[in-house]
């Protein structure tokens, strides 16, 4: 409806998961309005994410070198790795405070009606950091929903037999709900009130 | 929270309406995993809308050359103008499909709460337009609220001594809302039954 560069503008941008039409139109004349230099620092940093993020080769969280600022920190334990499903789950956790140890992300959580199978996820990856006998304790925090749990279960499963303490998240957190919702406290609690499975 | 380039592009997209901080953060992760190409896409979309959208010489609409594509087109009437507050409510009435002449976007309404006065809208742009004497009907499309009211009655008061014909697009639409809003058939009925004021 809008002429060129305007409307390509409102296309892209209601591209973007929980844009809709009216609230990318809503953007674009922000854009258009804005002061030059804002818009240059946000095409800037869109296309840096794209250059310089990539995966730890450690626990698959977000980095910019090879391995992410919580592996790469000395004063971190290394014998207590907390699983999650996704980088934002970590900078959940990690706003907490209770947790000094590492991670592994694990890109989702099985979910037999989407396809997603445990080879799908980086399982074999930490069976393979769980090898080295250096890890104590693992931590399941996937998400407190159906897919969530069936993930913690199966890793319980495979883990417990290495002789490896393997704790879930306690109650507290809402079920059915997403674990970055929580807020700091709560969170903190289900940390705290950890039961071994 | 997170590093770097993801951190800053969070920062970033939060700084846009109706953008939060969770948003922001679910934006960034689909940018993160999303294909390179697409983002590259978007990056351009937005550097492109600073440097080639400017405002119509002639109406002020939104234009990649002087003139916008409705004040080029020799087949839109001359000699009658809608008057309308931003470039969005143009492309909600070209939507309708019930008027054929050209149009003037104020840039607002008459807002004094918010210090927004006539010689802050581009009304002394209108009057030059007015007084060459070609223009027959002049419709007012405001917003059906206070401002748009407000606006209209000013406007309606300074350009019937011009022995121009002035309207107000008919009530049909619901007024203490926002004109962009209404759909197709409400806009269209209120362009066929507009009152002389």
């Amino acid at each position: 409806m809008y002429e060129g560069a305007i409307q390509d503008l409102i296309d892209e941008l209601g591209r973007l998961p929980g844009v809709g039409p009216k609230s990318a139109q809503r953007i674009a004349f922000h854009v258009l309005a804005a002061d030059p230099t804002d818009i240059k620092r946000l095409a800037a940093a869109l296309t840096r994410v794209k250059e310089q993020v990539r995966f730890c080769v450690q626990c698959y969280n977000v980095a910019e070198e090879d391995m992410c600022r919580i592996c790469r920190d000395p004063r971190r334990r290394e014998d207590a790795i907390c699983v999650v499903e996704e980088p934002k789950d970590v900078v959940a956790i990690e706003r907490t405070n209770e947790f000094r140890g590492r991670y592994h992300v694990l890109g989702g959580a099985i979910n037999p009606l989407e396809g997603v199978g445990p080879d799908n996820l980086r399982i074999r990856e930490l069976m393979a950091r769980l090898s080295s006998g250096k890890v104590l304790e693992l931590i399941l925090a996937t998400d407190p929903n159906t897919e969530g749990e069936a993930t913690a279960t199966y890793l319980a499963l495979m883990v417990k037999p290495m002789g490896i303490t393997v704790s879930r998240l306690a109650s507290g957190l809402p079920v059915g709900g997403d674990l970055e919702y929580a807020d700091e406290i709560t969170l903190g609690r289900a940390f705290e009130g950890r039961r071994t499975l």
